[in-house]
């Protein structure tokens, strides 16, 4: 089955998403049925190309890529769209939505995402916003216009969380999650323990290897962790949190001494967001905790992520791996891709 | 969909998805639309019921764990066949092969593999023997018969593993794979490292815990992890290994000397399955490995399993879980049983 794809946004993980595809095209439709066409990419600093008969992926890669406006890539096709109006047009079964996008306001990831229901396509995000803002909006939205969308990537990048849940766990209760979320502060905090670096020299360190933004506070203070912790919360535990109602406590104030303590009672600061069923009611934290060696968020080091979900016959399930990364991001557009794929398949049946 | 489900072997693991299915019907019915009709039992000890109209799991599992013959179960019904007259006349969409079974020639596990598929029933089976010793002739024996078998219990009971792979990891290129895929072995380990336990008396425990069978070789001999390595480097990595293809240490000979020396080097002695793909073969092998201590699997503690997976897209990504146990391994079977029924969805299209 070929699907139209329309990306809008071309950076990193844009970029990331149209490698994949141009170099594991034939390994996606002989093994998968799944055949993409890129119809059209648009890019609120790049500019935007919209081109019925499909994009090629090595010569329009080399282009962006080389620093070339993106409306100079195909003269005859249709240039210069914003992304709203690239939407519209693209009559895509699948729009790629990764935008630059503020947290705060979860836009215009939102308006993308919301455009493309009505236009009748299926999105994926990496954009973590919308479904920390919007999430079950978005969702009866999609259901009204008999679309789906997936954000395999907004947790944990290309290692897998919710695709884990839904086909390998399916039928578990989650009881608890807990995790290390945040790449930027478990690198900093490995850095203290391990080399005895002040967090001042990590932090630096982070942001000279470009783990850690100039401005470092939604990293440090746990405002990253948060909001991933209240996505989780609020669709794998079906709460209906909000932010405020999230307790957070970020790294900053941890010293080579609090670390060095702990170090001698056994145990290892790890940044940890977790989510628990209590009475009815779900209790999410992003906090500093010991936790002991034999905790398996305990061995995670360096700039990995992972995450523990507690369930009622699987016991507790561990998955580790990269949070971030061009290619494991566009990794996570694949596999919703591909799932999306799958379950048109399943559709048409139940129909 | 309505399921007619064959159960071949009651023991541990049987029970155990008996006691799912009889707690999450419900569940399953409305969250996937599964529903599972237990059909027949057949147990070499125990005896064998087969009901058409399907039997009363709660009244079953009572009486079987009650210890009654189930022969005496149900006096209306068909009793006393054997496994394989069981499988053929039952007519079951799923035949859940769970019997005791010799690892070594993986029977009568593969003998009923092969009636299931003959009597046009999908397979679900956690016994190793039939993946380890004849996985590509049973896989043509299965398209041959237009039904499919799953077993993603066998390396690592409810703790996801084909299906991460299928579902989650898709489109990814598998480099290597390097797991803690024994329990008793690592749980051995852990107690000489962390309490400087004598190999002898750790075994003892691990014995006395149930871990170790009194006969303990095949777990401290490493045969156990060799035929999960294989099985994977077979299904994953596409090799064609035999068993004396794959290099085998066990743990015995370990002292706590060898442990402190690496402990002091900052390593980990754990007993590491591994395979990987080199110049056009794949090496495979089960040895004793000093971990440095940021290594995800040197984290692994007491009877937890964990795999690595090396990929080109989604970087090194590692799960860990209980690698047994009755609801584990009971969950296992259910997520087979799942996965088969998004499969017979699917199927349906594509034709």
């Amino acid at each position: 089955m070929t699907y139209r794809i329309a990306l809008v946004g071309c950076g990193t993980v844009g970029i990331g998403f149209l490698k994949i595809l141009r170099d594991k095209g034939e390994h996606l439709r002989s093994s998968y049925g799944f055949d993409a066409k890129v119809v059209a990419v648009s890019d609120k600093m790049k500019g935007a190309v919209l081109a019925d008969g499909g994009i090629d992926l090595k010569a329009f890669v080399a282009h962006v890529e080389a620093g070339r406006p993106i409306g100079l890539f195909d003269p005859k096709a249709v240039n210069g769209l914003d992304s709203v109006e690239t939407i519209r047009r693209a009559k895509a079964d699948i729009v790629v939505e990764v935008a630059w996008t503020d947290i705060k306001t979860a836009e215009p990831a939102t308006t993308h995402i919301r455009e493309a229901f009505k236009a009748g396509s299926h999105v994926v995000t990496t954009n973590k916003g919308p479904a920390t803002l919007f999430h079950d909006e978005l969702e009866a939205e999609a259901r009204k216009h008999g679309v789906t969308w997936r954000h395999e990537g907004i947790v944990m990048s290309g290692t897998p969380v919710f695709d884990l849940l839904q086909f390998c766990l399916a039928g578990n209760e989650v009881k608890e999650m807990k995790g290390i979320l945040n790449g930027t502060t478990n690198f900093i905090l490995t850095k203290m323990e391990d080399e005895g670096m002040a967090y001042k020299d990590a932090l630096g360190l982070a942001q000279k290897l470009g783990y850690a933004e100039a401005d470092p506070t939604a990293d440090v203070e746990g405002f990253d962790a948060l909001a991933k912790i209240l996505v989780l919360s609020n669709t794998v535990l079906g709460a209906n949190l909000k932010t405020d109602q999230v307790k957070r406590e970020g790294i900053s104030k941890i010293t080579l001494e609090d670390i060095a303590k702990a170090k001698k009672d056994g145990r290892r600061y790890k940044l940890v967001a977790s989510a628990k069923k209590e009475g009815g009611k779900v209790i999410a934290q992003v906090m500093p905790v010991q936790l002991p060696l034999s905790d398996p968020l305990a061995g995670v080091s360096g700039a990995m992520n992972a995450l523990t979900f507690t369930t009622d016959l699987s016991g507790p399930i561990t998955i580790q791996g990269p949070g971030a990364g061009q290619m494991e991001t566009g990794f996570a557009v694949l596999i919703d891709a591909l799932n999306i794929h799958r379950a048109c398949q399943a559709k048409k049946v139940v129909k």
